[in-house]
Order: structure tokens, then C-alpha cells, then sequence
């Protein structure tokens, strides 16, 4: 067998402070070896020697290093990084608090060999981030001998509740949003392109530091407002139309997600009036109930018992919201009979709406982080000046 | 059992063409039939009831719908695609050819049941494409009945040969791409930040038509171009340094993928001089290559050969190419003793590139279409005139 593995750097944590745009950012610069330290205290609970990180996200969260690819194994002694050599001034740059493998093969069959050497017993692996191949592969190169064991839950666990450095990212990616959607709005009107809206809506996010929109950003008007995940397309948006806007920054990695809708006249009629108000309504509702200790499905209860009481719950199609940070949908879920109890320090979305097919849809969302005391919404934009002429 | 499935729709294919933007693109606008038909001989060659679709660009492929959540089912009577019901209606107004079926709970064991409920003893399903926990989904729930055998190459393998609307949509992104790096080409000079060209690029792509960038638009400048993957950052462009640019519109849900290197000076030294043209030498060489029959490690070799004699084969630490599509990274791979031949209508870059670390790094790109008589380069855009004063 080719040894094409090189151990280039090991660095250990220190920590300095980050200045962003006009923004003071308080942010640990290297919260890597405390974020290992609780991925290793659960691995030690477990009995679990190493666990196998294959989802992008939870290497940036556990290392800092961002490359699409790679892999990283943590355990007791170990803490590996496994990049390709497109990666590898990258990760001598970005990673701490790991041994940086460059590896010019395949990284999982590498990392399969590497784990049969070891002579590891169990290995807990990422169930819900690995291919069906990745994972066969796994299985193939350790010599048979290691038993592989689900442990998703481990980092997503520890990411559910967000650190000061992330809250204060967060924080950030909320105001961008919040700033290009005010600096957009004055050009909605009638005759206005939904793919134009959605270019000046993440130019501007850019512009203000983020690294890029967190998601595709949807501007739906009209009959196209009833799909509630339709993209921009090249509609024109119309008179007395419904448009909804669902926006959110990335920044440091981390997301924001906010949604507003705007009506295409200054005079709705009863009906829109009343859909609007039911929506606004149960918003609030959600937004009211998150705090530690929670169920998300008590989340979720508020805002659909706000709309079942106006006879509109068979029009709100889907759960009321999720949590936000490196991922722009993480645990937890907030829908029906979710048991998932929110902490202090997570950060999720309320988001409901309703949907009429021909007629449009109306869907309202905050970014709120739970506290012991309620909610902090982080995407603070008007929702009550909700009519353009 | 709770049923929450009903079926909404049944439509057949119609054929019709599409204008985009100033550009005439002539697309079928329903090629989902003939598709579909390809993929069910392949079923019946390898003697498969029923392939399993859980790769979102492939249930694009196949069926028109464009929703990122969602599972399709194709044998030789059966054209079945379950959605949530975030995308009842976007699945309405988008699939052709299938029956859509709105399921409110889990999509994934709901399909799993339906396969034991259909009796199926042999089941397709993309092993590339589905995580470990869907395939353990899928085994539960199809009450142990089913044999599941890995498939993903059958639709890999037709998408590696773009068809005519294919490459119309390909060629339109292209040309935007190339149009949008011409307009912020005269932004570029010292004291420009990177994460400002950035946006500038999207912005155009976007207002051009463009969906947005189909992937994070690459600006690297100074010592930041010596990594193959760096993002666009805060950096300020300096005086004589080097600035990779690597840019892709995405549009009908198509990539294009170039890159362009300028120095920021217009009196390069020897050393900048004659890495640039050697690069430039790799990349002709590697794009002239390119035809039907070519194994993709012959491509791989002639950019690689032409580095080498050159002395600068160390330098360039990834593969020559790689496929363009749907996914930004698609079959083929142009990668050293690759052996898949390309065929007449693959579309994939050449992209060879030299880093070194502390001065920077070059890299040339282009998206090509093979042809039976040679290559097309579709990302028309000058490298000749790469000096900025």
C-alpha cells in the first residue's frame, strides 16, 4: 500500500478578538478546543474511543477549517484532519487544534485504512451526513474489524445550544438581512422583476459584508406567493399582488433567515386585510413561546392554534420553524408534537403562513434566539407597514 | 396505519421552446418522456423493476420538479414523485410524467412502506446519493422484503451526455458568465476588495438572467491565490500581486465554470511571466485534447505534461477537469489514469492551475463541449490581456 500521508502542522488554541465592517464582533477566535472537549466528554460517556466527523459543517465547527472536503476523527489523543491537496494551504491556514493529513488519494478509503491500523474496535460515525457509498467504503478499507456506530447526535447535540462567538454571528447576519431588505424595499412596486429584487437584495447583503445569501432568495408575487418555496423567477410583479420575501445573510458561516410580505397596494380588501392579521398573529404567538424549556411542538401549537381559531390551520402546510446557525435548517424542528426542549442560547426561526392556491400566500418570519426570560427576535424589520402603493 | 398520501396529478409530456432574456434558446421544454424512457431500458437491461430517486438534480432531471425535498420512483408502468406538502403545488405546476403524491409525514419511510406494500423484490436505488440513515429508512420500513441494489450509475451515466436543451442552457450561463467578468473587469485594481468584485459578479450574472452563481465566486488575491478553493474575503487588492477569479452563472438550473488570473501590474516579472504562460500552454493543451473517445486521464495528462516539461508539475495539486451540468462537479473526472471516454455532448472544464505558496497562484479555466471532431469552448473570454496598471 502507497503512503501518500503527510502530517503537516499542529497548532493549539489561542484566543483574539474579530472587528467586522462598522460592527464591533466579540468573538472568540479559536473556541475549538472547548467545542472538542464537549465532543470528547460525550464520547467518553459512550465509551465511544473515536468519532468519525464526515458532515463539512461539524469540521468547520470542531476545527475551523472550511473546505468543502475532508474528514476529521476526534478521540481521546486524536484529533485528524484529512484534506486533499487542493486543501491543504487552506487548512495549514484555518485549522486548530488538529494534525493536518494531506492525503492524494481517497480520503474515506484513507481514513478506512487508517482506522484498520489503529486497530479501533468502535468507531461512532455521522449517520445522517454519510453517503451509503462513504460509509461501505468505511466498512471495506478497516479490515472488517471495526464496528461502526451511529452518532449523529453528538455535535448536533452541541451545536443545538449556540456559543457567544456564534450568537454574536448570528447577531450580525440578522442586522445585514435586516438592512438590504429596508434598502430594498422603496424599490418594490408594480412593474418591478422578482429575479431583479432578489440580485439587489443579495448585492446588497454582500456589500455589507456577507459572504453571500444563506440560501436562494425567494421573491414570489402574485400566484407564485402560494409556493412557499418558489425561487425568483422573471415575473413582473402587479398591481394589488401579494409578494413574499424570504432573505437571509451568511456570515462567519453562519445564517440568518427572515421573512417579510408586502402587498402591492395601499388599499387590501377585507379579505387580504384578514389573512395578513391571522398571519401576523400567529407569528407573534410563536415568537412569544420560545424560551427555555419549551417543546418545539408547543412552538409549533401556538402559531397553528393562533391560525385554527381564524378556521385558516389547513392552509399553513408546514412546521412553524427550525433552528438556524451553520446550517440553515438544524435541530431543532418546531412542528407538530416535537418534544425537542429548546435551552438558552438556541436559535431558531418562527415562520408561518398560509397558502391559497390562485389567490397567493402570506408568510411571516423572525430569527429568535431562546432565553431564560423569552425570546430575543435578531431580525428586527417592520411587519405592520406591510402595504405599498 | 395512518395514509396521509393522495394522488393530485397525472400529466403527459408536451413539447414547446422557451425565450430567454435577448438570447433564443431553443429547449423542449418537456424532455422528461425521452428521459425516463432511458432510464427504463437501462431498468430493463439489468432486469430492475423499479430504480429509486433521492438526488434532487436528478428528480430534476427526470420529472421537471425542482423542489430540494422529495423522492421519485420510476419502473416500467410506475412514474411516482412524493413531495411534503411545502411543494404540492410547486410539484403541480413544474412535473410532467408523474404521478405526484403529497405525503405529510416522513418521505422516506412512507416510500419504504409503499415498496413492501408493492411487493417489489428487487429496488434500485442511487448509493452515491442517499445517507446512511435513508437507506436504513428504507430497509425497515419495506418490511425486509426488498432486495436494494446500488444504481446510481444509471442516471449518472445519461446525464453525462448533455442533450440539445442541455447544452443551450449550458451555452446561454456560459455566456452570461463571460459577459458579467467583461463588465467588472475595469473594477479590478489595487485597493478593490475581493468580497466587492464578488458581489459586483453576481450582481451582473443575476441581472443578466442568471439564477444566481452556481457556486461561491472566487476572488483570491496576493498570497490568498495560492489556494485552489479560497472564498472572496475583505482582503484589499494590492499593487503586483496576483488575482484568481473563478465564476459560474446557473441558469434552468445549469452551472458554468470559469476562471481568469490577472496581475495586478502591468510589468510582470520573469517569474510571473513564464508561470502564467505556462499555465496558459497547459490549459490550451488540455482543451485541444478534448473530443469524443478521449479517456479523461488523457486530458489530465496534457495539462499535466505541459507543466511538467516546464518543471511545475508539484505545483499543480488537482485534476485537469471535471464534468458540468447539473451539479457544478459531474461525471466525468479529468483526473490522472481517469479511463471513462468522453462522448460527443459531455460538457466539462480544463482548468489546470500552479500555487505557490507566499507568491500566489495561476489558474485558467474553461467549460468545453466535446465534440466528434474536437472541443468548443463555450466560456469565450480573453487570457491574453491578463495585466492591470
Amino acid at each position: 500500500m502507497k503512503v501518500n500521508a503527510v502530517i503537516i502542522q499542529r497548532e493549539e488554541a489561542n484566543v483574539s478578538s474579530l472587528l467586522f465592517m462598522n460592527m464591533k464582533l466579540e468573538i472568540p477566535s479559536h473556541p475549538y478546543h472547548e467545542r472538542q472537549a464537549k465532543v470528547r466528554a460525550q464520547l467518553e460517556e459512550r465509551n465511544l474511543p473515536l468519532l468519525l466527523i464526515t458532515n463539512p459543517r461539524n469540521i468547520f465547527y470542531l476545527t475551523g477549517f472550511r473546505g468543502s472536503a475532508g474528514i476529521a476523527g476526534l478521540g481521546s489523543s486524536e484529533a485528524v484532519l484529512w484534506v486533499d491537496p487542493r486543501y491543504t494551504l487552506q487548512a495549514k491556514g484555518e485549522a486548530r487544534n488538529a494534525d493536518i493529513v494531506e492525503e492524494r488519494g481517497s480520503l474515506i478509503k484513507a481514513v478506512g485504512r487508517w482506522l484498520g491500523r489503529k486497530k479501533f474496535k468502535r468507531v461512532g460515525f455521522e449517520d445522517a451526513q454519510i453517503s451509503y457509498n462513504d460509509y461501505r467504503a468505511l466498512e471495506k478499507n478497516s479490515s472488517g474489524k471495526v464496528k461502526f456506530e451511529p452518532a449523529s447526535e453528538i455535535v448536533e447535540g452541541i451545536r443545538f445550544v449556540k456559543d457567544e462567538g456564534e450568537i454574536a454571528l448570528i447577531r450580525a447576519a440578522c442586522q445585514i438581512t435586516v438592512d438590504a431588505f429596508a434598502e430594498v424595499r422603496p424599490l418594490v412596486r408594480p412593474g418591478a422583476r422578482e429575479s431583479d429584487l432578489a440580485a439587489e437584495i443579495e448585492f446588497r447583503m454582500r456589500r455589507k459584508g456577507a459572504e453571500g445569501p444563506a440560501f436562494d432568495t425567494i421573491v414570489a408575487s402574485g400566484p407564485r406567493s402560494a409556493l412557499p418555496h418558489a425561487r425568483a423567477s422573471n415575473k413582473i410583479l402587479g398591481k394589488s399582488e401579494l409578494v413574499i420575501f424570504d432573505l437571509g445573510a451568511i456570515l462567519g458561516g453562519y445564517a440568518a433567515d427572515m421573512t417579510r410580505t408586502l402587498y402591492l397596494d395601499s388599499r387590501p380588501g377585507r379579505r387580504i386585510k384578514s389573512l395578513y392579521r391571522a398571519v401576523l398573529e400567529a407569528q407573534q404567538q410563536a415568537v412569544e413561546s420560545i424560551r427555555e424549556g419549551v417543546e418545539g411542538g408547543e412552538v409549533d401549537a401556538a402559531a397553528r392554534e393562533s391560525l385554527s381559531r381564524r378556521g385558516l390551520a389547513n392552509f399553513f402546510t408546514h412546521s412553524t420553524g427550525h433552528g438556524v446557525g451553520l446550517d440553515i435548517h438544524e435541530k431543532p424542528r418546531l412542528g407538530k408534537k416535537d418534544k425537542t426542549r429548546l435551552k438558552t442560547g438556541c436559535v431558531v426561526t418562527a415562520e408561518p403562513g398560509v397558502y391559497l392556491e390562485g389567490l397567493g400566500g402570506i408568510r411571516l418570519e423572525d430569527t429568535v434566539l431562546a432565553g431564560a426570560n423569552g425570546p430575543e427576535i435578531l431580525t428586527r424589520s417592520p411587519m405592520d407597514d406591510w402595504t405599498i402603493s
